[in-house]
């Protein structure tokens, strides 16, 4: 915490001590969601590309002077960042893109982005002496949760709604959390566990709430500008549901900006699946957010009420990016080509980043000699009913070579 | 391949120059399985502790100058590799050890240890010119082939028996390779592909026959080794199925040990699902290895037939190990002790080790002031369907805070 120099509020710009303890805006309620600021010039002197060749902590924490964690406990979590960022060349070339780089944030301890979130959250609940955490979540935050929970022996209290697909629930059950299913959509879930959370007085893991979950979030960003040598790309493309994770992306980059270490922010992609697009429809239409109905197969961005609305719309329009969404069937179609063109297994909403790209490049939004960074949020093994809907089925074969030369007769 | 010197074979001993292109003994036909041998002086001056600190490649090719590979396309692939290894507090307490380490494999890209032997075998077939490479597999094996061979532009031909678990099913179809699921157990499959790859020609990826895909799995033990700074401990668990897994353990520790970065090899103990025990049962009656029933939920270890009985034999037997069985009832315990303690989630095979770790102390086979590193081979991901059989089902409640109440009445 060293660094950070105070809490301010998205809504009214009050700023408060970083000694508060407090989630939100004591003044604009709940939906004065906080941002974490920075002593940006004494960075300036600390973090520098030097500081980086030298750092040897090839996590997340290598940023955590720019964090608001102390520097207590780090070593005893679970190994969350630092993942690979590919440079494409067969799926750069298929969608004749100059420059294409794949971060595969599904190579996370507990498979997915909420990884960076979660770190933090269990860190700043030892921090605060709490020993259970609780969230609710369309599944991927919960099960990051429980896991870097259970690696520090905390307890957690975990509220999914009941369309939360199996591996996520299986993950979340072999991590020891206490699940509870609730009978309705996310907004329902959401609201049990606030109610929850203050009844019992666990430490509030709600990403939108939870001001550092953010500042975890952000490490992905700053980790693909530091793996392209501080030269950022043209676009940085992600999937968005309750917006905390677009928050989180432009953050690390402007933060990135204020030390110094890269020229710009690159401009944001927010990509909305068709059936629950508040995001899109907001800007689209420029009005505040309405509630939606929640109706993809991208469970992770299935979100009709999102949390954290002031991050998300800041996030594209200040790094004058743009909205767009995708079908489901999209989605498919780009799981399969992710899959077979660079080896990467995505979930739904881990590749609609990549259906959103394709279809901005076809509208002329994103051009061909322009360079993109896509951002592969979450493990396809977490959801492998809907893999498997998006493929056909193998060949069924007898042991038998004849039958099988039969079967392959058109092969060389 | 620059530091190899030659093949030999595991059985006969003749030794066979490294420019031949066999898979196997050509005197002792497949059971004659190879190992690759290393100028062990001459790697003695480069391959040292300096040249590791140096070392800026946090994949498994940080090894490449001991791997029987050409440095031409290593950048290619996929990050295989420099998974964590843990020291484990909560779960070392719980087993009274004193010392215990945890090495993550279902962190690599498809989410098993046996991306080390796929992205070898996607370097080889890119050696020798060929386009397309085959395997049989449980599962594991299948999915790193495919996702390994799509990154770099390779087509593959998958055998599985229908047993293979939902998700490895997906990622393979994912990836886009064509699957041929064979009415039969491993063995016919096995048979299957072997006759396939003869008629076609295709790379032949089957671990136990192909030498160079140990040369990727014992990459696993240089980097326990490596991570521990070359204090090596005094044992390392690995479940075992074909076989070609331990004997790439052993033969990691042997190779090192050869150059001199560590002193010794530690003992190795192999865990056998009680369902389907060969090497367990042929160590116990001093007899050779005899066909038996594949009759386990760990799939990736069910292997009636293993194809590697002697690198697997001589890896217990070398390094003054030894092997023991555990139950199904007891891979699904260590699933949850594994995932409560530690946040790491294993697929059964994946967490058999664990299983056999804690009869093996329960036995005095490992006494409680001995180091241990187990390997959690596989992502509990890959088999949703097992991991659910070992847990108790969520609360399921209504959004409403009263009832919730009624429901966790007990809590604090």
């Amino acid at each position: 915490m060293k660094f950070v120099k105070n809490y301010k509020c998205t809504l009214c710009g009050r700023e408060y001590s970083k000694e508060e303890k407090i989630y939100t805006c004591p003044e604009c309620g709940e939906k004065g969601i906080l941002d974490v600021e920075y002593d940006y010039e004494a960075l300036k002197s600390v973090i520098t590309p030097a500081y980086f060749e030298d750092n040897k902590d090839f996590s997340m924490w290598r940023y955590k002077y720019i964090m608001s964690v102390e520097d207590e406990s780090l070593d005893e979590t679970l190994k969350v960042g630092w993942t690979p960022l590919y440079r494409s060349k067969l799926l750069a070339d298929k969608l004749g893109l100059r420059e294409l780089y794949i971060k595969d944030e599904g190579l996370n301890p507990t498979a997915s982005l909420k990884d960076r979130a979660s770190a933090v959250a269990v860190i700043k609940a030892k921090e605060a002496r709490i020993d259970t955490i609780a969230c609710s979540s369309t599944g991927n935050a919960a099960s990051s949760l429980a896991g870097n929970a259970a690696r520090l022996g905390l307890s957690t209290v975990i509220f999914v709604p009941e369309r939360a697909p199996q591996g996520k629930l299986a993950q979340l059950l072999i991590y020891g959390a206490k699940v509870i299913s609730v009978k309705g959509d996310y907004r329902e879930t959401f609201e049990l566990s606030k109610k929850a959370i203050e009844h019992w007085g666990w430490y509030n893991r709600n990403a939108a709430i939870n001001p550092h979950l953010v500042e975890g979030k952000k490490t992905v960003a700053m980790e693909i500008a530091e793996q392209l040598k501080w030269q950022v790309p043209d676009w940085v493309v992600v999937s968005v549901g309750d917006g905390c994770t677009i928050g989180g992306v432009y953050k690390g980059f402007h933060d990135l900006c204020e030390i110094g270490l890269i020229e710009r922010v690159p401009k944001i992609l927010g990509v909305q699946a068709e059936g629950c697009c508040p995001f899109y429809t907001a800007y689209k239409e420029n009005e505040p957010l309405r509630p939606t109905k929640e109706n993809t197969i991208a469970d992770s961005i299935s979100v009709g009420v999102p949390r954290n609305p002031v991050k998300a719309m800041n996030a594209v329009s200040r790094s004058d990016g743009t909205w767009i969404t995708v079908s489901d069937d999209a989605i498919l179609e780009a799981m399969k080509l992710l899959g077979s063109t660079e080896g990467i297994f995505g979930e739904p909403a881990g590749v609609a980043g990549l259906a959103g790209l394709v279809k901005a490049i076809d509208e002329n939004i994103i051009s061909c000699d322009e360079s993109v960074s896509i951002i592969v949020t979450g493990n396809g093994l977490k959801d492998v009913k809907n893999a498997l809907a998006a493929v056909k089925a193998p060949i069924t074969c007898e042991p038998d070579i004849n039958k099988l030369k039969k079967h392959l007769g058109d092969l060389q």
